[in-house]
């Protein structure tokens, strides 16, 4: 059996940028990231800390601020210690600990610059580093400021694509198809798609790419959900091919959605792909929406994965 | 009679994504929102928030900071009080109304910073919740700089419509019409315009989209009013109907205005609709310029709707 | 005379957004502004406040900013010094003008977060006042932030046109040419120009608009100046004209820029305009670059109007 | 021997922007800055100080600010020293040195609005000027938090172009090429490459630019690295040159790189350029990638540059 029979007389789109030597596993992984591991990055440079601050989770995130503020008040008690405690104004007591926490706590207080005064400098050089740590104060506190900022502000992920992409019946015949949906209240619009599909080319081991016809590429408006159909017609690559050919062929499709975030104005970019193994044969997507008496229209964000039995056409 | 006779010659456009199953309400609200509502859009993710956070009134905003301000006092005070107001340094009164002001009143010295210090931690319990709370303080509004600061540098509607569309004569037939301005004082460039009519097919039952040919669909600059025009010739799909039959047809022209800000650099979309009820028969647009002595025009923003009778040709 | 002779063959292009019933004055001006006053725009819309608080003039801003915090301080003064100075832990002198400075500078010490305490609250009524101005404070300076950001990173005026256009000696006939330059350091690329000729035609008493075909319409790079030049051959609607025919036609040629800013990255527009009697006659550009031994060119930016007798060719 | 013999049958692009008067040095420098000294531009308006605080290197900006915050502290502890230390309620030594350090220490708990309180205004001179200094201290930084941000989230160079471009075996004849990565987390998508080769044209004396056909231009994802490839077919004006006459003609190629940047949302540009002597004959690039056994693929980016002996076809 020659595994994709009629590919003989297509025309190879670029790689994608992905290489032609691509292994066993997928190429671009669930949630859009890509299955290469990169070597050689500087990991502390400030611009890959600064990448790492925005896209690490948000307790994560939180967490590192809290660490950072105990490190640093202990860094400056320290030197607050080391200075000599009997160089402040204070009330409290003379224990190794009381004085070790009064200079934490002036720190805290220096540092965030509440400054109440009960413990207060009482030599020029408790003032000089007081000062400064005030200042490395404020300095963090606005990185902060723009670190959350960044945080919030960047593009986010936002379209949720079905589990499955399905081939059903499809106006007489068959055809791809897979949905998404945009889960958040950002409205999206001018959103693109791009489906390439790759397999493995037994005969030059090598990696194919052809970018598949859709019946449409771009919608203006996307208030509800989009299914991205590819109808599989003389022309398409996977016109004859069964579930098993598409497996031994370790079949992908990639997915490439652009849309405009029409609340923050600037362009998103996702991804994602569906193996062999992840294309349902023979079911069709359930409605997602209803229509109610009030002329409005209701769409259940949680069945953009749902399927149910095709009935043959 | 058929509804829409010279239907049968046009090819339809993609669905605009709005779907072909909307019912008798109009598709797109007056405000450019969609007739729809989503089910299952998780409302406590953190991007829900930022953006309900970004796009609230600004009254509401106001209100609930002041409101977070007053809950996180109150509830930082119930742990100073737990802790003890012996353990502060303070000369205020001993009841409970005073001991528990003056924990709330310490708490907003905290988490404001101000920290006077004429009450003051006197315990290293009291100074670690406070240290906490001056953290908790200095984030809170480095947020809150963040999201006044998104508040205002999102795009914002300005695009003002005419209330009314209009079918009035244009060079010696029929057109149909709607104009708008800039209502604010940022210079808006590349200006495009997009109008698509929908009906509802009576034979199908299922909406239909076509996009109207325009006279012109971009200008480069926008300092005054864009009449948008659609000739109706004989290529048009309104070629030949009355009034009476966009109502039956429940016809709605939706319309897309897409621009670039200038003064922020960013690009802006802009959606609004007229139903068949919204479109004036007979009627022009006034003009909205006078040409002053001094050569300067002279533009009346208000006057964006204002029609006065078309005198036949 | 026919005052624009060949102009029958052009085909006019859409009139920019500008309108076509345009008076004496010129319709852009220098600056980019258009002649044209609008009314009716709201003037305190919190977009309108926005706008105005970024572009208006540093020196402008910063009085603002520095009367609000007068204002602000003076109001709360009033209300401290109305609840009664009593209320208050100070040592300082007890006539009005001592009672009113205390009040007004405990307000700016609260405002400001500073707090030293020398004078503190003294009531519950006073504390919550205090409590109040400081969360004021705070959003206030979260405001001046976002301002001052949005200030500096929004896309300014970058262009330097010469003052002039040129109509002079361009490969053995003439051409139309003006020149400009970046005035920052910042980097342009694919920087494009669009010059659209308008004139006043006697016959329709209206405003006519044409594109003008240019000898190139977009640069890559542009690293040190720009000569854009509309050769005038035959199919110029310039061909044959005299000054004095432009100054009859209350001709002005209306150039528009678009610009990539590396730096910043995003999109730049600027636009100027030349009217009959800014356009000079048989002068050429001085050069503005000269190579230096070392192989760098230097460009002096101040002589982008420079000009030089034009040798006849 | 013609220098570069088949160039008569070639159509010159524009000349980039860079003019066709460059001298004998590189037009465009290795980090893809250009080859001219800029005259005349105004060092001290505000645009240029945003500018340059953004774009310098980080150790020099931390040092400015520290600087700004001496010199300020300096310049009000001289104003509050000028009204007298008598003026304040402190209990530090009465030396010139204790006041002076006591009027500086004050002007930074001012400043940085930690205010303990232990040193406080005696006086409405003293409590005016403070004010004036906590409202600038919250104005600088105000600034200081946006300058960070800004700093942050421009687009920073982020291509690593391998040192040497290659002259190459390709598909039975030769290729000029390069290769690049992405040196960061970040993902880059929709890559585009223009690559211009200039040379000095001897009989005319000016300098020729013509771009060059590509293998490919664009690449969807760019997970890896892309060798960016020119044929050297009959169409090239590389076409039967050798080493030598590529130095002798003072060639360059010209790499403009331009790509979308998914993490931030915002487009990215790069240049940089190969001259005749960083052209290398004869070798090729190195795999940068391995699969490993789990099916990834492993990249180390600072091989990037890695070239072997080409084996002939």
């Amino acid at each position: 059996m020659a595994p994709l029979p009629n590919l003989s007389r297509l025309r190879f789109t670029d790689d994608l940028g992905l290489g032609t030597r691509s292994g066993p596993g997928r190429s671009v992984n669930k949630d859009g990231t890509f299955n290469v591991r990169r070597l050689g990055v500087p990991a502390f440079r400030s611009y890959e800390l600064y990448h790492n601050l925005i896209t690490m989770g948000g307790f994560r995130f939180l967490g590192l601020l809290f660490l950072g503020f105990l490190i640093t008040n202990a860094l400056f008690a320290a030197v607050y210690a080391g200075i000599g405690m009997d160089q402040f104004v204070r009330t409290g007591g003379n224990s190794p600990l009381d004085r070790g926490l009064d200079a934490f706590f002036f720190s805290a207080q220096t540092l965030t610059t509440v400054g109440y005064g009960h413990i207060s400098p009482n030599s020029h050089l408790v003032s000089a580093v007081a000062a400064l740590e005030s200042l490395l104060g404020l300095l963090s506190f606005a990185l902060a400021t723009g670190l959350l900022y960044g945080r919030f502000s960047r593009p986010h992920a936002q379209m949720c694509f079905s589990r499955n992409g399905l081939v059903a019946p499809f106006r007489g015949s068959t055809a791809f198809m897979f949905r998404f949906v945009n889960r958040r209240s950002n409205q999206l619009i001018e959103v693109e798609a791009t489906v390439v599909f790759t397999f493995l080319d037994v005969e030059s081991g090598s990696r194919r790419f052809v970018t598949l016809a859709l019946e449409r590429s771009k919608i203006n408006l996307f208030p509800t959900s989009w299914t991205v159909v590819h109808p599989i017609d003389e022309a398409s690559p996977l016109f004859g091919l069964k579930d098993e050919d598409l497996r031994k062929a370790q079949a992908e499709f990639i997915v490439l959605i652009k849309a405009f975030d029409d609340t923050f104005a600037q362009s998103i970019y996702q991804r994602t792909s569906y193996t062999a193994d992840e294309v349902l044969w023979g079911l069709r997507f359930k409605p997602m929406s209803t229509l109610r008496a009030d002329g409005t229209m209701e769409m259940d964000v949680d069945l953009v994965g749902a399927t149910e039995e095709a009935v043959e056409p």
